[in-house]
């Protein structure tokens, strides 16, 4: 069920929006109970003034124009834990097998219901009983 | 009041995009009770790596790069059998005018408050009394 | 914490695309108590077919190509009164400074829970104690 939204500089490089894309996919299922092959995801490449981080960092964090920032929506109900293993799985891969650093893997979660999703023909597959 | 976001293919026909667009405002206005001329779209357009979906398939639906994914942020209160309506009449429409398959339609819904829309002029035109 | 997406004509001049961006900044930092320098936005450009409105006006309003849509994730909380004064202070920035239109400033606002940001580093900074 989840859509992920990928933005990204639009130079990053082929290889680099694959791992990105696989390790939200791999995150979701190992830690966040999402079912196999339920991976959607929409990447948006883009200009180096069409995303927008603070200069001078922000928490401590500084960013750069490697910035990936990734929004998530999915149903409720994940607990806090969850949460904060699936946003340290996700970065943890991406730095791993593209190199990007830690702090320039941006995430944000928004939850939604059951009966807000339709994967296709038109049907609520999660519907309510 | 809605946003619908609609992203698909780049070489999809102007035409097909035009279809998608209207009949996403046809169903709100048939089924969800969304007022005339309430119609505020943001469509983009995407090469193949990035719209990403299972090959595998899902839930027994079967997907191709003609996948349209729809996102629509709106006011909350809309009940499961309104929302599976609103799924069948824009998966309806856009298989019968722009003859893409069912499964290629993917929609999901996000509920926000009425004091969250500004439709202009830095005004909230539908603030709670 | 708020990611913010900016959706405009492709053509917009880029001073106006800056203009905008830092009139949203201004007015979280000024009146929604959004801490300084949490600035994180992601900004689209369109083709003329992208940005759809209704070409009748809505609600009194009415709409031309320069029409910007901005949508707003952040944490809930905030009062109606916050959001008024949010929706009026970008719209007059951006009127005052890129002679946009008022009309064509449309906002919209999601709200979300404190887990569900992560800045960086695969960290979630603001969980709850």
């Amino acid at each position: 069920m989840p859509l992920a939204r990928i933005d990204l500089r639009e130079d990053a490089p082929p290889e680099r929006v694959r791992v990105v894309s696989e390790a939200i996919y791999h995150a979701m299922v190992e830690v966040a109970n999402v079912p196999p092959h339920d991976k959607f995801q929409v990447i948006t490449r883009h200009a180096p003034d069409e995303i927008i981080y603070p200069e001078e960092g922000y928490l401590g964090l500084n960013y750069t124009h490697d910035l990936i920032i990734i929004q998530i929506t999915w149903v409720s109900g994940r607990s806090i834990d969850v949460k904060k293993k699936f946003f340290r799985l996700i970065a943890d891969e991406i730095h791993e097998k593209a190199r990007v650093r830690k702090e320039d893997i941006w995430i944000n979660l928004v939850d939604t219901a059951r009966e807000d999703w339709s994967f296709g023909n038109g049907e609520m597959q999660y519907a309510p009983k």
